[in-house]
């Protein structure tokens, strides 16, 4: 058997600790990083973090050590820094479906609404859509709450000629596809992490370049023809999906 | 109708660039990037980008301006940087559908055996497994190739119990479900983003801090009781999820 024996070989001295490269070489900043996920776990959510200095002198490091710590644990989602009022432990992600539909069972859909505007489809999303580029498509823009929390930007972009009364029916803060009576037979969605844009971030009230989770969802009806493209970004520090395959 | 006027004249100024606040403060930096964006389109897949300082002259920015616009552009998968040999046009991100099988279509299934090692599951891995947490586990580690790129690093958590002669079948390429005939009947999957750590990162030969997709996998068998935890960490400049729902 020289593949197992081979293995053993590579695994003889135990399991690798999470983190720690084989050579031994542990950045300092990531060994307080591990250090702080035991204060994080001790605290628990919503307690307030200790003070850099009090970081520097219990870990015995620089300040710009602790810093690099915990910053990579904001952008992760393990602290939140509060305007002026110091850091905090954060609490969990939310964990959300990926779903077919505007709704969101992991997040109390509230919407605000900042953009809703009519206007030619153009090249990209005509093929996405399966029309000429100037058929006319409806474009709304929407942050995602989740309770009283921004978490995410939604860009809709549905097929004028499958609603030409949007603007009767429209309620901005319900999911297109209940107020349209538009019931999508299948949706297919593509996952990937990208950073904030400046202007996402002001919307989304967050820092620019944090990491977010983009979705792109194309639905289609019974008659297998898309209708709707959505753009879903959602705070990475705050959200993470889940799917359900086989039964 | 109020809602749709109240609507009407948020958006009366039209569609808003992307990226560009309303307020019209637009970071130096991005409006690079932007600019760079248009650059990659030109030049296409694998061409060199210009130097900093041609980059630099010809935006008629500084130095650490262009350089945040890059930084980004390498963190998105827009560029990539070679040692010594400049920054590239990257190719588009690998798309592979999130699949309820070791087996990932996306990817030319390569994968490097780094650990095997039996152990006790753990109280977290034991909860997911429905066993006591002395319950014996094999632990498989791999690095996950495409064709010849490091994309990303694979651990599997198997109950011994279901694969006790895992020694005399393993072979270290190919997918564990396969090699033992446990097909699983469904499986769930949590996908979020997260940074790489030290140890990851070197083993993936990427920078630490690049912003990662972490998958967790659960996957039971026809009885419905859960065998297999996988823990998958992919590039998130090089890797896209596709899901796809209903009909």
């Amino acid at each position: 058997m020289p593949a197992p024996s081979r293995l053993f070989r590579l695994s003889a001295d135990g399991p690798v600790l999470d983190g720690i490269p084989e050579h031994g070489r542990v950045p300092r900043y990531y060994a307080v990083k591990v250090e702080l996920l035991a204060v994080i776990a001790e605290l628990g959510e919503g307690a307030v973090l200790p003070t850099e200095r009090e970081l520097c002198e219990r870990f015995e490091v620089s300040r710009a050590t602790v810093r690099q710590a915990v910053a990579e644990l904001v952008l992760e989602g393990r602290l939140s820094r509060r305007q002026g009022s110091g850091t905090y432990i954060a609490g969990p992600k939310l964990v959300q479906p990926l779903a077919p539909t505007g709704r969101r069972p992991g997040i109390r859909p509230g919407r605000t609404a900042i953009t809703l505007e009519r206007r030619p489809a153009g090249r990209a999303l005509a093929a996405d859509l399966r029309v000429t580029s100037d058929a006319e498509v409806f474009h709304l823009e929407r942050v995602l709450l989740a309770g009283d929390e921004r978490v995410g930007l939604e860009s809709t972009y549905l097929l004028a000629s499958r609603c030409p009364d949007l603007l009767e029916v429209f309620v901005p803060e319900q999911p297109l596809n209940e107020q349209l009576g538009v019931e999508p037979a299948g949706a297919e969605e593509r996952v990937e992490t990208v950073l904030a844009t400046p202007r996402e971030a002001l919307l989304i009230g967050t820092n620019p370049a944090l990491p977010m989770l983009l979705t792109h969802r194309i639905s289609w009806g019974p008659d297998g023809v898309p209708f709707e493209r959505v753009r879903s970004l959602y705070r990475g520090d705050r959200l993470s999906f889940t799917t359900r395959l086989g039964g």
